[in-house]
């Protein structure tokens, strides 16, 4: 009889998200009458901008018509929204990539889970921790992270901690790794690099011949001048990072469903003999072989995001998010709590109060303010010590969450 | 320095249509004025039908709007969807299959590539030959297959020819194997099995504790009574068989991306040490950290195609190409070459002239005819000697190709 991938045994559960929503749903069902309000899963509320909407009908529109159909795009994307990604996102802010560079996706998530398909059995892997659950759960499924201890770290994978005693700026790694995963700002403490600090993890990955998997999902929440939006504003960082974007939170793409990821030509890994192999052309087959390309409708309404309206309606959308995460800082703070993130991305990072866990303070808050948060441990075991809110609700929501929240303590 | 994934280096040159593509294009650069025809990739031509438009526009204009607007979906798809897939395509045909078996994709590309992960590396695939070159491929880059051959043949991977002389029935497999890949109605053959003889390979799955993972992406296209459009119309196939469907070709949706993939609740592998682990909830693990869903107006698109409306339209555009097909058939036998499939399927597969290979013949239609067809040895070493014609053109086009083949001879 076949037999099982065994490495995929060794993962706790089910995904994160999928635990809290069921726990979620329990809860509705024995209190049917209360008022549930997320401020959990990062899921943005607002409707996507009216520059995008006739986008999409538009490409439907051609969809209808013999001659303007499209079938099956090109496994990278369509050359119009590579084009638009190189000169918006990147040779506005002074860096060169090349649309032979850009591979659009649907949606961050895939690429991150993917991409170390290319990478072999022996690699290890360094995270900062607490981090997205993606990086470490797919190199668990692809046997690289060795043993899930009870303290819930894998035996195979080095961890970086980001807890308020470093001010989250995570160590570089004390023992060689061959992987670091980034993500800033940083899903999900909300807390970001500076420009200097990035610089160095870049010189670290040059010095040490390590790749950076940089997750920048967030970028478009920075508000400070010196934080960077890309890995490739440092120098350097062409020749050791791979970016992984997406369109998710930009500009509520979350049902939509397209990103991308940024392969820069001169990034390479090795064979077992030393001899270097471009990623470039190897994730390019990777993506022909098991990847059909971006639905139409989507590549068009992300197109759209580089119109000067719709850029002007996403910020919009994006202030509207931020004012929420003002508010609930100053809220939070104001009662007592010990909160960081929410300047430059959508999420805050709250300590629970003494003694109680990230589920325990989890449980607290869905039972006493019927407010939904993230267990902070659900993103490593640094994360235990607090939970994850972000600011992607309704305002009205997210007002009476706050009220809600202020009865508990 | 990270090493890369030394099984993707076996792979030989590109994907199979990329190459074609390269070569296409190569032509047409030097022959500008030339009218080139493609009978080769398998992409539709004909616009989407006018009430999944309706619906696309419909929910465009519901992410528009707050109150009905949608982020993340479920990863396994809506449950509208879900529901119609399994009372249309399957209820309907008296087969219970359950709307947790089902998982909707973006594509059966997706899921014929990934669905390899759930497995050891240790498993021995068996494929019909030829076939779609995605099976292999990504089990190449999974470790299973062994070093390929100057013949085209991996060194652990069991081929099933079929060819003319076995009346394109693959014989079962005189080695033991784990994994059986069957595609039927068949890519690239356009042959089929009847009910009785996919029995037979159902019955052997069954004895020899092997899965079969059965593509039936073109079941919309079968004629016949005889020829089953679901594995699960066979007794026991529940307990084997994991199934793979697609909207590309039964509703145009290639450039879309919707599809669906059937897991069986029964259907399990083991652990080395024989313990059964069930593959549906397995794949839902891997779905739910690597995959984050169908775009929204791509379900509402595909959920379409279950209205009465709907139904009929998609069968008009069906008719088309089968009128296509069937005009390939009578005027390539006309022409005097040995014609099989088009009659289940929208695909023909052409021996080519005596001693003529693949790409020999595939030069010869693009130079002397500009037709682009494609060579049957990308499809596995038992396609040497025959090319595919698709008939997804439009239908005047596919005439004057016709033609144009004509004035080779």
């Amino acid at each position: 009889m076949a037999h099982i991938n065994e490495d995929m045994l060794k993962l706790p559960g089910g995904y994160l998200f999928t635990e809290i929503a069921k726990k979620v749903s329990s809860f509705k069902e024995s209190h049917p009458q209360a008022e549930v309000i997320s401020l959990g899963i990062g899921d943005v509320t607002q409707p996507l901008a009216p520059t995008i909407v006739k986008a999409m009908h538009s490409a439907v529109d051609e969809m209808s018509k013999g001659g303007t159909f499209r079938g099956y795009g090109p496994e990278r994307g369509y050359e119009f929204l590579r084009h638009a990604i190189a000169e918006n996102d990147f040779r506005a802010r002074g860096i060169e990539i090349d649309e032979s560079e850009i591979f659009v996706n649907d949606g961050a998530k895939s690429d991150t889970g993917n991409f170390q398909e290319l990478l072999g059995k022996d690699v290890k892997i360094g995270v900062a921790d607490p981090i997205y659950p993606v990086y470490v759960d797919s190199n668990a499924m692809g046997g690289r992270t060795g043993d899930l201890g009870a303290d819930g770290r894998w035996s195979n994978v080095v961890y970086m901690p980001c807890t308020a005693e470093n001010e989250f700026i995570p160590e570089l790694p004390s023992q060689p790794v061959d992987v670091i995963y980034l993500c800033y700002p940083n899903n999900p403490t909300g807390t970001t690099l500076t420009r200097d600090e990035l610089k160095r993890w870049v010189a670290y990955a040059i010095e040490h011949n390590s790749l950076i998997f940089y997750d920048s999902a967030y970028e478009a929440y920075i508000q400070s001048e010196d934080v960077p939006h890309s890995i490739y504003e440092i120098e350097g960082a062409k020749q050791v990072a791979v970016e992984f974007r997406s369109f998710s939170k930009t500009a509520g793409f979350t049902g939509v469903r397209c990103g991308y990821t940024i392969v820069p030509k001169e990034v390479a890994a090795t064979t077992t003999k030393g001899e270097r192999i471009a990623l470039n052309p190897l994730w390019s087959r990777r993506q022909s072989t098991k990847f059909n390309g971006v639905s139409y409708v989507s590549q068009r309404a992300a197109e759209a995001i580089y119109t000067a309206e719709g850029h002007a309606e996403i910020r919009k959308t994006i202030d509207y998010y931020m004012r929420n995460a003002k508010l609930m800082r100053s809220t939070m703070l104001s009662l007592g709590y010990e909160v960081y993130g929410g300047k430059d991305a959508p999420y805050l990072w709250v300590r629970t109060p003494q003694g109680i866990t990230s589920w325990g303070f989890f449980n607290t808050m869905l039972q006493n303010a019927h407010v939904v948060c993230t267990p902070g441990v659900g993103f490593g075991p640094a994360g235990e010590g607090y939970v994850r809110l972000t600011a992607f609700g309704q305002h009205e929501s997210t007002i009476k969450a706050l009220e809600k929240i202020k009865t508990i303590i």
